[in-house]
């Protein structure tokens, strides 16, 4: 399941670093010879494959078709994708994507999670807390004004704060012209710069949310499986002014079933791959960075499991974070097992010794191969930066760091701070930072325990910070004391420290803000680490983009950023253990499934599926698979026909499609959708919203 | 809740070293000051705390006395203790400790962790496939033998040997004379060595169990928390010739009600502690030893909780594994607490300060510090070999392991060969390498496909062992083929192999035999490396205790060994949290736990209780609380009052006996037993065993 991830190491990830997800088993990988696979690519809206859908799909595409589906596709700040599907604002997106406002929202008399929801009535349409949707407007190439910020030669320590500054004042620019959302996105590994505008809303709600259990049908065993039979679909609405928002463009859904063959289309956010990547950064990632990420996994996993086990509420208040973790361990998983194939790397070291090989062979590119050791050196000193922290993830120990940093960094230039803490990124940090999200003691204090605990394994209990943060407890007790003592559930409280700045910041006894003041000199030493490595590497990348595009040609991709990219392919069944997969199921096969499974509770639809089955429409179709490139991130997007109308919704990918972070095939490996025929039929048979049917698509 | 561990590292443990177990929260430690603690103690049966006893408690111990109760108690070869309890060979453990046996002996069909069981007759009494029940008969101190074999000044690379060598020379002389299990245990870290000679019982029956949910009630949540309302007990029967043993030892049963400050003793087998360990040895255990073992826990708590997704047959596969590790997972996280808690390290340290001043003021003993170094130089060494593994831990991968090295250990000279390949150990091992106990494939090649993610993730998927074992699949698609094509679940065909040796192991091409022997030299190369620090530490801490006895006076005891100990203590209540614990609990209490909670599964009395409810005397005490020494391995057992009638049945110790691993307290510190009171009841009222009960303690 496409899904945000624990963010994972010591230093905070940018949004982009944030998501994650991959497939779960390797049964066996089919190669193709090694060229662009046919459905291969996540293209910027700006740079189309046009030549590529002639030839290959006789499509064309025009620029009204691409300017109406860009328009009509959403990002989440919780870390998934979605699309407009109303002229009144309403909001298509996962579930499991809504699954943080559903958590947010509920309360143990009103669990929306378990229950799901539906407003009869604009009126009982609930507000999420602090979710924030950005509607790309335009893209403009900044990539010479970057980089001439930089001279040729600059090291990558001097390199580093003047690329960040130019960035920050190339959006604070464009944010005081426009009064919109800019970012500045770096592509191909540092080989281009384009600043995104974005119209941001912020004002919006829930209006349909089925039960998890219908929604995430089969759990944490069906995740990344296929077939698959899930209505993993919520429907939001944005608001303007206290009204719903009247919008120009959406996705007018289509009615008919898919047929094999047919080509579609797939228009959102995919996080990050690591396509670009060598085999020595493929390698850490295979030796040392997942094996890493998985024991923080397992530890997080096991951890809220043990806190689920006090009884009904704490599960409940544990859930999000329970599939949050399962999710990304699974994936985690996969995505290992590709790397340890030894066929995967044998096929990346093949094509990069041929690239090595070519370039030798070529006078002016020759001096670009020095850009792979570049990359094996930096990927020796990550080793050693990997497992030092210098933080403490809790829901209040995050807002405590926050708020230190906020108060620092605002002292200084706008164009010399952390990308997160310039003016043009206030408005979406304090959203976060002052959210009316419940926040539970009782589960802050189980969480900083062991964050505490973990602290101290990774630095050892003697160091000295380690020792001044226990100041001679345990870390349970002095959890306890500190979840006591704070004043941080208070959002009036949290306003007050980012109103005060750095001086009510340092005058504050509040013992989060306290530990978040201790732990700050090394976060930063650390962050800067990481910042000084991630330039080195963006240097090397932007050379390997140049060796590659001068040898295999231009008109490729660049690697997942978090940002609109548009992906295709046709849908299609593939072989499978020597049966054919075919390429939809129905409800049918949902009831049979459930029917069929003996096991734990997470095969069993919810009562509304059982009162309805004799009213539903058991032939229609409820997923289907597609070839299409997708990644964490793009749960929620929308999938279109040649016509533009929206067919289905991408929720997972197969377990086949493990290697795409780094390596897209599509012998196996599809994405699977929800059925845009399916969502309708639940909706009106099953979850009997025949007045929010009528809104769809018009 | 104490039990066996999985065996951790990746070497293998010797038996003692496999226990392990301790309580869970550490919310707030109380210190006495600082001597020998009241209660302290897990004695030797051969040098028994009588004046002890007798100052503290009015006790006089006599021979008799002790006699009757050693030679009732047994040590289980599953990793816990018992008691015979009737002249027929009646046995009492813990269901926790019978659960190794349950599981190996249930099926599909016949699902005894679930359902309990209860034999009418001898004729329904199950055998147990790999049971072996040790009696210890008698105990001879053979220090100085075994310290003639290593001349003073002899290196640790050549004392290892030479050590070894005479320990099994002894115990084959041993063996050859009385035809005795004999074994030399290592004691006070090596500063004694005793000569332990042993009656084998390895024809088992199981003869009741009740239901898990009677046993565990209150599962994983509860486990190490107090108050408890567990009936954690199952009675098997020891035969011989094929006929119940006839014996003369066994324990009475007291009928009544046990009051606060009774005096009880416990004679048990303690697996492992660590209260010698300097605090450079536990600073190495809580920095690095803990945190890679919970990784590695709560890696395999993940992995069997993915596999029991699969349904509910394959639950029911996982579910010994998967008690086992959540039971090891929470004693370690508990452990761990403790060290974290800079008070505990604070006072070890504060001993060991005033223990090296006085040996710095006494001439004959200064040299003596120079072991306190050692220790240190050692663990600066283990740190590195930690994480270093060749092992491969599956059932059909160990027994692998074994059959290969087997092979090449018969070859040497008995003296010469690692310990449990002895001539005098052969008896032991072959009855677990031929066991019957089912191995499922499903599950090896899911454990397997784990254990090569492993091996690739802790030496790297480019290192030459893991390439050569993988032959260029992944791990997954590896596990696969090797566990179809093995044919070691075939018990004749592991009968083949030992009795062919070398030569057999040389000439097999079962992939599970050619895997063990391609690990084979790595795994020699790694336990020597082991071995040899272990020697190091042996000697160093002969040193520490001659230095420790020199200045605290002697009549102590000796860190548990997995050997037989007398504990003695009292029925005693305690504070928590402003509240006074009550020392013993009801069977009302049960009911109305069961009522009151609203949560998982865990918290349902199964339903032969419900019915029984109104034919139970409620006021009946089911478990209870008391101040003796106990850790890890005395699970099951017996403690008896001072008539050496049994009143209870050690199954558990309270979170705040956290750190009896290395620290004993009684402030709050409790070891919790099941009643014998509330046996009776529990197979009278609500099993309905009459016929059973008629022959207990007779």
């Amino acid at each position: 399941m496409n899904r945000v991830a624990v963010r994972p190491t010591g230093l905070r990830p940018s949004p982009a670093q944030a998501l994650r997800r991959f497939g779960f088993l390797c049964l066996a990988i089919a190669f193709a010879p090694m060229t662009v696979f046919a459905d291969e690519g996540m293209y910027l809206f700006n740079e189309l494959p046009t030549k590529l859908l002639k030839e290959r799909h006789d499509f064309d595409i025009d620029q009204e078709w691409a300017d109406r589906l860009r328009l009509s596709s959403v990002r989440l700040n919780s870390g998934g994708s979605g699309s407009f599907i109303s002229s009144n604002g309403l909001v298509l997106t996962n579930h499991h994507v809504a699954f943080d406002t559903l958590q947010k929202l509920s309360t143990p008399d009103r669990d929306l999670i378990q229950n799901g929801f539906l407003a009869k009535s604009f009126e009982e349409e609930l507000r999420a807390p602090d979710l924030e949707l950005n509607q790309l407007v335009s893209i403009e190439d900044v990539t010479e004004r970057v980089n001439a910020a930089v001279p040729p030669g600059t090291s990558a320590e001097e390199a580093f704060p003047l690329r960040r500054a130019a960035m920050s004042t190339i959006e604070q620019e464009s944010k005081d012209e426009t009064g919109l959302r800019s970012d500045v996105v770096t592509l191909f590994g540092g080989a281009k710069y384009h600043l995104y505008r974005f119209r941001v809303f912020d004002d919006v709600r829930l209006v349909w949310a089925p039960e998890t259990s219908a929604a995430f049908f089969g759990g944490d065993a069906d995740n990344f499986e296929y077939p698959r039979y899930n209505i993993d679909a919520a429907i939001m609405r944005v608001y303007e002014n206290g009204e719903p928002a009247v919008l120009e463009n959406f996705l007018r859904w289509s009615d008919a079933p898919l047929a094999e063959g047919e080509l579609v289309f797939v228009s959102g956010h995919p996080g990050r791959t690591q396509r670009i990547f060598t085999t020595d950064a493929l390698t850490f990632l295979r030796d040392d960075r997942i094996p890493f990420l998985l024991n923080l996994l397992r530890r997080r996993e096991v951890l809220m499991q043990q806190y689920s086990l006090k009884g009904t509420e704490a599960k409940r208040r544990a859930r999000d974070d329970v599939f949050g973790i399962q999710n990304s361990r699974k994936a985690y998983t996969g995505m290992q097992a590709g790397l340890l194939d030894p066929r995967v790397m044998a096929e990346k070291r093949g094509r990069e010794s041929r690239l090595l090989a070519a370039i030798q062979e070529n006078d002016e590119l020759r001096e670009l191969a020095s850009a792979w050791e570049e990359i094996a050196a930096v990927q020796k000193e990550k080793r050693v930066l990997l497992p030092q922290t210098a933080s403490i993830r809790t829901s209040l120990a995050e807002i405590a760091h926050q708020i230190v940093l906020l108060g620092e960094e605002n002292l200084k230039p706008n164009d010399q701070r952390f990308r997160e803490y310039t003016d043009a990124s206030r408005e979406s940090l304090l959203r976060g930072l002052l959210s009316e999200a419940p926040i539970y003691a009782d589960l802050e204090q189980f969480k900083l325990a062991d964050e505490l605990t973990r602290l101290a394994e990774s630095r050892g209990a003697d160091d000295p910070l380690v020792v001044e943060l226990l100041v001679g407890k345990g870390p349970r007790q002095r959890a306890a004391e500190m979840v006591q003592a704070t004043e941080l559930f208070d959002k009036g409280f949290r306003q007050s420290l980012v109103d005060g700045g750095k001086t009510a910041v340092l005058a504050s006894s509040d013992p989060l803000i306290r530990m978040a003041r201790l732990l700050e000199p090394e976060y930063r030493r650390l962050r800067e680490l990481n910042d000084r490595l991630e330039e080195r590497e963006r240097q090397a990348y932007a050379k390997i983009t140049k060796a590659t595009s001068a040898i295999e040609g231009t008109g490729g991709y660049p690697d997942a950023t978090f940002t609109l990219r548009l992906a295709f392919g046709t849908v299609k069944s593939y072989q499978q253990d020597g049966e054919t997969i075919p390429p939809a199921t129905t409800f049918a096969g949902a009831f049979e499934h459930s029917d069929n499974y003996v096991g734990p509770e997470d095969f069993q639809l919810p009562s509304s599926w059982h009162l309805a089955r004799s009213r539903v429409n058991l032939d229609t179709q409820i997923n289907f698979v597609c070839t299409a490139d997708i990644i964490g991130g793009n749960s929620g997007s929308p999938v279109v026909n040649r016509a533009g109308e929206l067919v289905g919704l991408i929720f997972d990918g197969n377990i086949q499609s493990l290697t795409s972070d780094y390596l897209y095939t599509d012998t196996q490996a599809r994405a699977v959708s929800v059925s845009a025929v399916g969502i309708k039929e639940a909706l009106k048979n099953v979850y009997q919203a025949a007045d929010l049917v009528k809104q769809i698509g018009r």
